[in-house]
């Protein structure tokens, strides 16, 4: 590890990481947090926001496939894709992967985020040019109080639930999100990890299966993010979300059909850690 | 985060972990290494040696029970079981656990580790006491060249593959292995994650492939050895390893028979993780 170092300061995990820098690229201070770019000699560039690594160029795939891909695929015909969050644009470029996208929207309330990743994040920030994107700077919780029966998919993309992204967790945007998706519509947000995030996982979970049917979570590794269990949690209108109902046509470095299904916990240590059982 | 931080140094981790101290146990020196027994709020009694984090009193159940209860309950009957390295007794706790064990023969090289791990860490330690445990100080790379078809299991619980415990990844260690396994038995290794050592994962299941019948990987995520998506490398001589063989009757945190079939990853993944066609 050389001298110059990163000393990440994340209030929600009992770690910090540290991470060599090679470059700063950028620091700036928008009007929700501060943001950084430094380049790291074995991680690439990595995109800082309050002190919090939110992606490095190297693994960035084990959380922005994982995201897109699973309710993508496990919906019939994702046409209309609602993204919250994400301004560093990879949740969008994986969404845009699928031919049967026509429209998807990207509602981030930070646009110096979207500048910041368009400058200086390109292998992220690609799908900004497709016609078929469409960006709103604005609050996601109070745009999606704007659409009934819209969506086919909505996905989280936030930032720690803590500050401004916490209403994101709330039964009342939970309830807003549903009322959004169309009648076999699907909601999946990261909702952080089993080791470090246990309770948190659980709240989010016990909140969607008072609004959703359908309620289900898959995990996947993601270095970067303390906790690197990782936990996506899913609502469904109607289809299930265990299997991938169409064949996978996009490009990708991990995901796969067998590594939809082996993302979701087998069902009973999912029971047990939905109810407290499992224990840390 | 307090103000009294360990940071850990691991020579072979592009990541440095810091943790809050609360209380230093022990620090010493042993003819092999540094040893240091450190407390921390949020995860308990940790042991380091030579600056990296071996185990932590919070978490250590999500690899010794891998380590342990895949291959044994793999086995139909494993009843003398050789752990190399493990001084801490984690592994041996877990071997422990099952009934059919006749004998545990533990070859740690470093007897201070142990000593140490009897003083501090006593949720570990626990399996010393018991009468089928056998301790032998030495260097488990010469103790298992004099043996032929004497062990069912024979696990490998080292530190990192730099240093002394290098050799216990070469193929002629695992050619010793082989030999001092019964005709039925297995082998497993903690052999690093799949983020940071990707390398060094494909090697020793390349090298196990050419000595074993049977070899495949299964995965756990620890959250304080860098890397996180830990591997498990098992050769076998005759028994398949992926599915559990006897009932799981073992009390655990969180190994069951469906936990086991999870954690070996998807066929098609595993054959592009060993033939370099996953890369990073």
């Amino acid at each position: 590890m050389r001298d110059i170092v990163f000393i990440e300061r994340d209030p929600y995990a009992p770690v910090r990481h540290c991470y060599a820098v090679s470059k700063i690229l950028y620091q700036g201070k928008s009007p929700y947090q501060e943001i950084q770019v430094i380049e790291s000699p074995e991680f690439g560039r990595m995109l800082v926001l309050d002190g919090v690594v939110q992606l490095d160029e190297k693994y960035e795939f084990m959380y922005h496939e994982y995201l897109a891909h699973v309710p993508l695929h496990a919906h019939p015909n994702p046409e209309n894709v609602l993204i919250i969050g994400g301004g560093d644009g990879g949740t969008l470029r994986e969404v845009l992967k699928h031919e049967t996208v026509k429209r998807a929207v990207l509602v981030e309330i930070d646009r110096e985020v979207i500048e910041v990743s368009k400058k200086y994040l390109p292998t992220l920030s690609v799908g900004f040019n497709d016609p078929r994107a469409i960006v709103v700077n604005e609050d996601g919780y109070k745009y999606v109080q704007d659409y009934e029966k819209e969506f086919d998919v909505i996905i989280v993309d936030s930032t720690d639930p803590v500050g401004f992204a916490q209403v994101l967790t709330t039964e009342d945007f939970f309830r807003f999100v549903f009322r959004a998706l169309k009648d076999d519509g699907m909601f999946v947000a990261q909702t952080e990890s089993i080791h470090y995030h246990l309770e948190m996982v659980r709240t989010v979970q016990q909140r969607l299966r008072k609004v959703f049917p359908i309620v289900d979570l898959y995990t996947s590794v993601v270095p970067i993010y303390a906790g690197y269990w990782w936990t996506y949690s899913v609502g469904s209108k109607k289809h299930p979300v265990r299997e991938p109902v169409r064949p996978v046509k996009v490009k990708t470095k991990i995901y796969s059909e067998e590594m939809h299904r082996h993302a979701f916990l087998p069902p009973g240590f999912y029971e047990k850690l939905v109810k407290g059982e499992f224990k840390l």
